[in-house]
């Protein structure tokens, strides 16, 4: 029996994009492999626009529309005017799909969104890092107490399966500790410094390239990697510290002399995040840090992402994949839902 | 409501000792946090001795009974005398765990008692490379006809959930080519070559640290890592090729001239064990491979493995972690019984 899951996409940027892409251009494929079509019947944006049709929306209608008028403009839609909640509260959709902007000190709106769709009893998949950083724990009973499951493995390391690991493998083996590159923007300028780069040339770079925005304030001075260190102590640790719980150091203050004092050591400068246990209930920091070039995330290189976790049964297990891109988070979104629906 | 399993262990060497360890040492937080309380009620070992209870062995002591006896002589139990598929008929288990010894030419003894165990309806977790890298379209058809589940995460990577990673997580994501260190001992031997040991030295070292076996051919010659790789186009490309399929060269013939000759180039040697989807079906091969240090799979050193994913969607995605060990592999049972049972 074919599953058909009603999504509803609020967002529509790189994310949302890419998510529409996978189910334009895979969508026969999953059906078939899974058993599940995956139904986007509203998609509410605030710059874009809204569209909703309860027969569904086409993948490539939608996309052909972003590609002809930078918006929803062109898509053949029931209703045009529903704003985030009223597309929550009236598609009749059995997914939430949360990829609105990220805010990190409210978790708005994205906050609000989710809290309306679990209460309707919807599952939510999400990227969006500010609503798990910041409410994770109320979010969580949220959910259980509606009989319906969140999915956010898209807020660490995009569609690399970082969380998965931890929840669905690691958690019999006694976790002692998470680490790893969160922060694919300052692991490409400390890449870029290591083969000669000022650090002023390398943000540079990483603006051209697109990793870097033109504030990198979030980048490079570690809040956004704070973020997912804080994710991961709630959701992996059930520890729920807040983001003033993270010690926080960002790449700004590392000169060329530092890097070349670092290789002269046979060593390298990584941002890491890292979160660990103590007697006291867990410590949490983003620091820079000279790791062996053996150390397993030493190598991690460019705008790669990795996460290492220490369990106490296997030891050392190291994941490293994408942090960032438009498919590559979409991908996120599709491995929740696959785990919700099969 | 509490699951309470009942596992028939065949074998009981290493990986079995492993495993009871954990159940020992981790049970009672496993049923708490799982809800799934294993009870081993039968052991069966070629070398130790046949033990049932139908109320449940403690795993402390069987492994007291190894410790002061060297075999299961002092373990309290109502049968002694089952052998393997006597065990398996006999003694009212929900699930079978075969870690006998490998046979990579037949699959045999665990052949049979795997078939013996789905026919009758019981779930199979197994370590044992040789009767699924022989036979597992077989056992997976077999599997389902009954209404059962295969695990055999530990045939690859011990603990590290290498083919979980594929066909939980980026089995959407259309794989491309799986490729990895999948044999520890010729790792620890590069590894040691490339520090400046010759050949025999790192073998004599590796036979020393309990790595390789007396008669290291199994290891040195790629049969070990060809049978993962036979594995892995199986489970994870769907494409059913034996063992003869698999283009093998092993790490005899490196000299510490090439080692060097690696390192002027800025390159590493590894024994790289592969399969890739082709417009034939797949290619699929294990042989020495000079790798740029900047590859994910050149910092891979002494007996750790690592599985490098190339997918479509996601590009190359890396998972490194214990490739052997007594509790390690054990741990993949666990993983696979959980997985089964919650």
């Amino acid at each position: 029996m074919m599953q058909e899951p009603r999504l509803a996409l609020i967002g529509f940027g790189n994310v949302g994009q890419g998510f529409t892409r996978i189910l334009r251009d895979r969508g026969d494929d999953i059906a078939q492999r899974f058993g599940v079509r995956f139904r986007i019947v509203a998609v509410c944006d605030l710059l874009k626009g809204s569209v909703y049709n309860s027969a569904g929306l086409s993948p490539g209608d939608l996309l052909a529309s972003i590609e002809a008028h930078g918006d929803l403009s062109g898509v053949t839609a029931s209703e045009t005017s529903w704003d985030a909640l009223a597309t929550i509260e009236r598609s009749d959709a059995d997914a939430l799909v949360e990829i609105s902007y990220t805010d990190l000190e409210t978790g708005e709106p994205a906050l609000t969104h989710i809290k309306a769709a679990l209460g309707r009893g919807m599952h939510v998949v999400t990227t969006n890092k500010g609503p798990v950083a910041l409410f994770y724990p109320a979010l969580r009973k949220l959910a259980a107490e509606n009989d319906v499951r969140i999915g956010l493995e898209g807020t660490v390391l995009s569609g690399t399966p970082a969380l998965r690991l931890g929840l669905d493998v690691l958690n019999a083996a006694s976790i002692r500790s998470v680490e790893g590159i969160f922060n694919g923007t300052t692991n490409y300028i400390l890449t870029r410094m290591e083969q000669g780069a000022t650090y002023a040339e390398a943000l540079a770079e990483a603006q051209d390239k697109g990793y870097a925005e033109a504030d990198p304030t979030g980048d490079v001075e570690g809040h956004d990697a704070a973020g997912k260190v804080v994710i991961l102590s709630n959701v992996l640790m059930d520890a729920p510290i807040t983001i003033a719980d993270v010690e926080r150091e960002g790449i700004t203050g590392l000169t060329p002399e530092d890097i070349e004092a670092a290789r002269a050591e046979g060593k390298r400068w990584k941002l890491i995040g890292r979160v660990a246990r103590t007697a006291q209930g867990v410590s949490a920091s983003v620091k820079p840090v000279m790791l062996p070039v053996e150390h397993p995330l030493a190598s991690v290189s460019g705008a790669t992402n990795a996460i290492l976790y220490e369990t106490e049964v296997l030891g050392s297990v190291t994941l490293s994949g994408p942090g960032a891109g438009r498919e590559e988070t979409g991908y996120a979104l599709l491995s929740d839902l696959l785990a919700i629906y099969t």
